[in-house]
């Protein structure tokens, strides 16, 4: 619980559960006939209606991107690190934008929701949405805040997938698209990850073929197991060592005292007290069991599967015969990337593959691989340098918005 | 089934299972009283018993490293690009032992094999086994064969790390040491992967804690999911995409041509076909299940358990306060190393350390980094500057033991 909240939050925020009645045809060429989007701003929407950012949320995000719900919160939104009063995403300068995707499960509909056709919870039935769908219905959003040009769409992993998307689909939309820690498709490791992940949970006998909740179980097992195989992914071999090269008596390690983690936590084989069975002996597998159940305390495992099949799925370049630089060809942005040194789900050299085919393209682009030993999970992370150039960036955006103020 | 066997084969081959009476007293503090271990041998000991080399497997090999146990066998033992008359391993000068390791699925004596004390299958009472238990009990292989001293001990991953426990406690017992593909000890990430494959076995409802052969089941999607998170670490980054890029049309592609892989088998995503479900839409992911589901169909889910557990607990360093230097200092054989580029489980730099610790402590070490793109795979594959390197140095080993002879 924040005693006081930090001058540089956003403070209490109230999310927005907005209704939409149009019918969306995706990708599969299902149709949902009518969707809700849980929303969070931050900031104020100028006259103009120019300073607007949206935050494209990745596979386990939410709307809760900064800021506290009560003031009872122990936790700030996901982005809370960016995105607040003189921060890097400074609310004070921008009107700054967050939902729940489509198929999500923090209040958007989803496989969670109930499906208006049988009265039941979607569950299974919910159609795949890919991220072409997604920004879709974020341009109704769009129309519904009377926004017609996004300052900037910004974001992480599948969220800069998106942020992709929006530049090659609407490029009159889009001012800046920043993309951070991002490829332009999913490799086979990638992909084989994912579908380790899948298996994980409908291999789960509480699946029940995804209509769990109809038989009131849930596949927890399947999605810790999940969660568990995409975190060794999120982060570094190194920093893994960093975190876990430590015996259990080094009071340092904050997952030592978090009581939920269980007495026989850190065994390391320099304690000399291995288990010789199957207990946990090391302190990254007590980690990964923590991560994994608390994760699958929260998240729905079908919307786990959705996210998934979205990140496969995802491939901009396919409706110009996979040439990248062609796919970019209208593209009417400013682009800066970032990459982050130690990621190996989608490293710096996935990222120049898209700074290459804009370059080629001849699009204004700017690039950025900083130096960071936290993996991928770095572009959730407060890394000064990474925060600095989004800064300066930023700044730059809001110098824009504000001589065309200034004009208009 | 070969028309005929090659000329470079050890051709048709027979193990043995030998028996061992006295009691083994394990890490653990646990005993064995007795136990049997199959083995294989190619190759004739000479009179002065001098040529013998022991082959140790890895996580999921056995005792049959090279030809065929019947003329209707389609496939070789597991090492048979390296092991034969003429090979990097040569039969023509060496006798080759190989032996299935405690606790394993082939013969010796494992969780499979019924407990004298129960009358039943040992199943989870088989006792954790380490490193150094199988060297102990591969000590007494060697005695009972009568071989004084091994003209070198030879093993990739997991087999690696039997050669350097051979070389640290028996050191007069090893003039060679051959350790490819090799860790001094494994990482946090290769613990977590470990851990992921072991929670995917026993959170299988047909586990039944290990007794799953007394309830006439078998984890077999548990064993699946751990193979596959096993074997993307096995495979380079760059070999999947090499493998998975191309179309389902690619009749170059020999998973294609399995009959065994379903129809749905290669869809990808400029096919076009994305089946917008949970099906497969890649190759990837039908390979890995192929792998996977083949995997589980020979191998037990206790063993799997505990070699993962075996990989986690080596650390021979343990008994010298970390010091990887000071673990050699007794050792008396000469050494040589293996790693290959595109490794990313045991990669060229934790090779590296061993090297290094080598050189520290003043021993006689010749090192090579191999170009492959194969990944940690690399060390089962015939990639030409490795298999010459293997040559030239074992056409040495051959050499020195001819010379011993003329002495002696």
């Amino acid at each position: 619980m924040p005693k006081t909240i930090p001058k540089d939050s956003v403070g209490i925020v109230t999310p927005q559960c907005l209704h939409f009645d149009e019918p969306l045809t995706l990708r599969s060429g299902k149709v949902i006939a009518s969707y809700d989007l849980m929303v969070e701003t931050y900031g104020t929407l100028n006259a103009a209606k120019s300073n607007a950012i949206l935050i494209c949320h990745a596979l386990s995000g939410d709307h809760h991107a900064a800021g506290y719900h009560t003031d009872a919160d122990g936790k700030p939104g996901w982005w809370d690190t960016c995105i607040g009063p003189g921060k890097p995403i400074d609310t004070s300068q921008f009107f700054v934008v967050c939902l729940n995707n489509l198929g999500g499960c923090a209040g958007s509909t989803g496989p969670t929701s109930l499906n208006p056709e049988t009265g039941t919870f979607y569950g299974p039935d919910f159609p795949v949405v890919t991220v072409r769908d997604w920004v879709n219905s974020q341009l109704r959003l769009m129309h519904r805040l009377g926004i017609a040009q996004w300052a900037a769409v910004i974001g992480g992993s599948l969220g800069g997938m998106q942020v992709m998307r929006w530049s090659v689909s609407y490029p009159e939309k889009v001012r800046h698209a920043i993309m951070i820690a991002v490829a332009p498709k999913l490799s086979a490791q990638n992909i084989a990850f994912n579908e380790v992940a899948r298996q994980s949970i409908t291999a789960d006998p509480n699946f029940h073929n995804g209509r769990y909740l109809e038989h009131g179980t849930y596949p927890k097992k399947g999605v810790m197991l999940a969660r568990m195989v995409g975190h060794i992914t999120y982060l570094s071999d190194s920093a893994m060592r960093e975190k876990f090269g430590k015996s259990v008596d080094d009071p340092a390690n904050p997952a030592i005292t978090n009581p939920s983690i269980k007495s026989n936590f850190g065994r390391d084989l320099r304690s000399g007290k291995l288990s010789f069975g199957l207990d946990t002996d090391f302190q990254v597998e007590s980690y990964l069991h923590y991560q994994g159940e608390r994760f699958s305390e929260r998240f729905d495992a079908n919307t786990y599967l959705l996210m998934t099949k979205a990140l496969d799925y995802f491939d901009p370049s396919v409706d110009y015969e996979g040439d990248l630089a062609r796919t970019f060809a209208n593209s009417n942005c400013r682009f800066l990337l970032i990459s982050f040194s130690s990621d190996w789900r989608f490293p710096p050299e996935r990222t120049r593959e898209i700074v290459d085919a804009l370059l080629e393209a001849r699009k204004p682009v700017s690039y950025l691989e900083i130096e960071a030993d936290q993996g991928h999970d770095a572009f959730l992370l407060p890394v000064p340098r990474y925060m600095e150039a989004l800064t300066t960036y930023l700044q730059r955006v809001s110098d824009e918005v504000n001589s065309q103020g200034a004009k208009s």
